[in-house]
């Protein structure tokens, strides 16, 4: 097969093999990694790399470069390898320090660890996603900003993937979304290489990925031989002109190279062994030390500083013309690019509250807030998998962004749960906007995998979970979470906020507008009795949890909870306070804000000594010992819920203020 | 449009309206529902039920019926109506009762809650990979027991879909499934009908579903008219044909009849209203009050119960004569299909306890004991989303299930999570199998939906987490689970055990396969030091706690830990015991086992009175206070994990024996 690719001497061969020995040679010394897919991809990547990719490798942020996802993340040594072959800030010392602690090139790609690295990815089908997410945020902000001939936003979004990523149903969710908005910029080039862990994909994936994709409305140009740097350029040519997004299906042979290993499932996930690699600089006839680079490799490789500095300039000549010609455009649009909230975006959401004068959701109240902050904040897009009716996110008066409209700032996912958190994802690391996707809480499940993503990579994006409890009612306990708020909580680096009325609402909202990281708004379906602002304390949402009410300030007692059932506590706290207890009622919005709070305030909210607490959430009681400690009693509900109508679910399952009051009095010993 | 599918006064036209008026009138009298699909697909629904489906309204539970999955489970209505109508034991007072509580009609069908129904549905996707799963256990059933001629096991799986399941990502990951394995005898009705909550489903759903699928390797027939009942019969008849599964695509209109709404999301979620159900009536000529059954119709739906009984008669003979022939193949049956575990299943488990003499992963003891297990039961099958090799789950010297040998036992999933978990609720609620599915513990949040199906569904399925902390080393934070365990923990009615050598691995797997739900087994990927078992109590992870050593019987610290961490914790009490504490070991390795006990055995293993603890868990701390107590320290990890070697996290992370004695002599003051 050597043969049938290599030109020897040629320079292409140099540079092809100057990847694939980098990256065997990282494993090696790691003793762990991927070595299979970087040989058999080190062609496709280098084309594309060399010959189409704008980017700068001194400045891996800057806002107009194409977007590389590997969504392969197992293969990062390919990428590794390329980001320091063209020049960016990853030394020879980093390669060396593969799968390390504290490196720059750790096992995935992580976004934010490695310059030049997009997003983080690993996960299969995730990278995938996150593309389609970044050629969607590309569209809307060309749409948006460029003006005829400052097109200062117009870049390609390309992202290498595996048969596994094709496997994966976060693919065809977000390819079928990617074909219905016809995202023309998008190219896929995927590395099939018909070997999977458990050995030759036919035994299970025997299916035509490329009528697959021309099924979801995708240009596919293929099956081409991913190896021949020729064929692989022709076809990227072909791919930019295209007006849909495009799949190369691009056949390689996984380990190429390797005499005893190529085209194995050995070569997937495992060094390929000191005397293979031996074989293998033989076979390819690389006569090189590990980790040397030869000089004419380099020296082209590094090209890719001088394109991007170019790039770069006649980047920024647009802009400076762009600046002049349009003043209030570029000053928006530097605000949008460095995310940064526009003044007085939150002026108008404190009067909201004010107004409102009747019992409501707080997915309602959301929808009012969402609709506030969207007409102040421009840069706020987003949608539902197929919910906004229920969810409320729509904006208003606002277009839907669609084939035809690429300014439209309403998003509709269809019914894709895991794909709208992928896409957010992407469009949040592409950077410029501030996604917010929705759903039911229970499909938050269907999600999970990319909240991690979101979280681990701290992305500013708004996940909106309506119909939080078994206040949904008769749907029944396949559409009722239990489990899934504690599922929230447990994810590191995520803020999830519970509220119990529009003052907490509007809070929570400010809190996830301002945040670095991602924020999940946990709202009802059902209405929620007004707390009454006047009479109680301004909510202190962002300390996580406040003295909502108490009939003495030296309580005997604290009632806890958050949400849909704060007013229940509160009404407990009421009645036990006309009976002379001492009480105090906490809202508790947040576990995660209020962790972050000093000692002091802790202590302030839930003092040590008073060991009679009671808290009520309509979810699993799980974790809720932290703060009800081992002599409390935590009302939650441990077990599946079940098809009625809300208000009967709550009596029966003993979420009522009678059952806190009962609870009371016999940790009061009354 | 009704003149066009409407034949005036005839049966067909009659029953099918029977079923639409019976959902409208249902979901009318709920004031909550889903009316628009029972009234777009009465028509396939009533082919399918009055021409083809096999099936015994007196004995729901035969077991060669055909199966029959309503995926959009939002569309119980049509389903009820249909099990009413033919004669199951769901009266008209049950239909009057629908989605009230404790009624047998809830808002989405329930396996367990309604006789006739085969699986949970509602969230979307889930019903048809159930249906795959079904298939597969039709055909591994038939392969392993039929006869020349006595075709004990022979039935379709039918299931219907909406625009919804195709959209969700699992659809197509059980679709590429089905189709690579040819499950001919599998047939899918899918109901397009173009509307979704947020409208027309062109907005995010323009793929060409029919491609699609014939990508995949299905047979596609249609567009038909969903309506057209002669046109549903010859397609029908046509797919069993097939020798590949089949997805009949069937134009429908949503909320057919109704001369406002149809066609529109409007009758997707709500009632139709008490002005549009009478406009609704004349539009179709339908004069009756509402629940009423014209006689003629329910004369002919209840024909259903002669047909059923005629199946069963004809079954019942093939199976007397199987068991006079084949009485030892009969006997083997006869137990699959009951569930029982044959006699001596586990009887040369605990000899491989005292074989094990050095360190061993937990995954490595999980796949011995497997295989001694698989050897002796039969119905025990499964496998992996291509990561056999590294969870150990092949079953050594057994076929795969592929195209070709439908009595294989190993089952390679492909890199599909979602659709693993929920085929192996299909092949569980088929009835006669015992299906295990395995991935890394973090990618259990792939199939988060599917877990929580099978534990809502108390079904016996083994799934098998492997790779299940920071241990796994370089692969980085992608795949090191942190929030997973706290994740599996918080589902009610699951269990989640993590054990801590091959001794709590046999016992495992001895609960796994005794209960009578789901049980999530959460295994190393690393080698952990040997508990030498001769010298220590023998494991009792049936009681989920107990004390594994300890330096003296009145303990004046309590150390715990699960999995991995137990032999940290247990060197840790050892040096603390050196030095003069008197310290408990206790080992930990299921919370839900532990909180099943007596209160005097858990007083026992942790007694209140002991206030100084200390827990370690290479995971999120979350939900450890119950244990450990606001006077404890728990040692886990608050945030995500890091790609270096797997003992090296450790130590930087501060999961040590080192770690437990510092925190122990801070509590005991010393």
């Amino acid at each position: 097969m050597a043969e049938k690719h290599s030109q020897p001497d040629s320079l292409d061969e140099l540079c092809v093999n100057t990847i694939r020995f980098l990256s065997i040679d990282a494993v090696e010394k790691a003793k762990s990694g991927h070595p299979g897919a970087p040989m058999g991809a080190a062609a496709m990547a280098y084309v594309l790399w060399d010959r189409f990719l704008k980017h700068s490798p001194h400045e891996p942020d800057w806002p107009d470069r194409d977007r590389f996802v590997l969504s392969c993340g197992h293969a990062s040594m390919l990428l590794y390898s390329l980001l320091h072959l063209t020049g960016y800030d990853i030394s020879i010392e980093d390669i060396k320090n593969f799968r390390q602690w504290g490196s720059k090139t750790p096992g995935h790609p992580e976004h934010g660890v490695t310059p030049g690295v997009e997003t983080t990815t690993g996960p299969l089908g995730q990278g995938f996603s996150n593309a389609v997410g970044m050629a969607i945020a590309e569209e809307y902000l060309a749409a948006t900003f460029n003006k005829p001939e400052l097109d200062i936003i117009n870049h390609y979004t390309y992202v290498m993937a595996s048969d596994g990523d094709m496997e994966e149903g976060i693919t065809s969710e977000a390819a079928s979304i990617a074909g219905t908005l016809k995202l023309k910029k998008l190219v896929c080039l995927y590395d099939d290489n018909n070997i999977s862990i458990e050995g030759n994909t036919k035994i299970t994936f025997s299916e035509n990925v490329g009528e697959r994709f021309k099924a979801y409305g995708w240009r596919v140009i293929g099956p081409i031989d991913g190896m021949d740097v020729e064929k692989v350029t022709e076809a990227i040519s072909a791919a930019r002109e295209s007006d849909s997004p495009t799949l190369i299906i691009c056949r390689t042979i996984i380990g190429y190279g390797s005499p005893n290993k190529a085209g194995t499932a050995s070569t997937h996930g495992e060094p390929l062994g000191t005397a293979e690699v031996a074989l293998t600089r033989n076979n390819l006839k690389w006569n090189y030390p590990a980790f040397t680079i030869p000089d004419e490799a380099l020296s082209h490789f590094r090209e890719a500083q001088v394109r991007g500095r170019a790039y770069q300039d006649k980047w920024q000549d647009k802009i400076n013309r762009y600046r002049t010609a349009f003043p209030e455009e570029y000053r928006h649009f530097e605000l949008t690019l460095k995310g940064i909230l526009p003044e007085g975006w939150d002026s108008n959401l404190n009067g909201l509250v004010a107004q409102q004068m009747k019992p409501l959701s707080t997915r309602e109240a959301s929808g009012t807030i969402l609709n506030a902050i969207a007409a102040k904040v421009p840069s706020l897009i987003g949608g539902s998998a197929d919910l906004s009716p229920s969810t409320k996110t729509n904006l208003k008066g606002v277009a839907d962004f669609t084939r035809e409209n690429r300014s439209g700032r309403n998003f509709h996912f269809g019914i894709r749960e895991h794909a709208m958190g992928s896409i957010c994802n992407g469009i949040a690391v592409h950077g410029g906007l501030i996604p917010y996707a929705s759903t039911f809480l229970v499909f938050y499940d269907y999600m999970r995998p990319s909240v991690r993503l979101a979280s681990l990579m701290k992305q500013r994006i708004i996940f909106i979970y309506t119909h939080d409890s078994v206040g949904v009612g008769e749907d029944g306990p396949t559409h009722q979470p239990i489990e899934q708020i504690a599922g929230l909580r447990s994810v590191p680096g995520l803020v999830t906020l519970r509220p119990a009325d529009i003052a907490e609402t509007v809070e929570s909202w400010k809190i996830a507008l301002e945040r670095n990281g991602p924020t999940a708004l946990v709202l009802t379906r059902q209405n929620l009795p007004l707390l009454d602002r006047t009479r109680l304390p301004f909510s202190d949402v962002k300390r996580g949890a406040y003295i909502l009410w108490e009939s003495d300030p030296q309580p005997e007692i604290i009632l806890m909870g958050t949400g849909s059932e704060v007013n229940i506590v509160l009404s407990a706290g009421q009645l036990l306070g006309q009976n002379g207890v001492k009480v105090r009622v906490v809202s508790m919005p947040s576990w995660e804000l209020f962790e972050q709070q000093p000692n002091e305030y802790k202590e302030k909210i839930l003092p040590s000594t008073i060991e009679k607490r009671i808290s009520m959430e309509a979810a699993s009681p799980f974790g809720w010992e932290r703060y009800v400690g081992s002599k409390g009693v935590i009302i939650g509900i441990n077990h599946f819920g079940t098809s009625a109508p809300g208000n009967v679910i709550y009596e029966k399952f003993g979420l009522t203020a009678e059952g806190v009051v009962i609870e009371a009095n016999k940790l009061l010993g009354r």
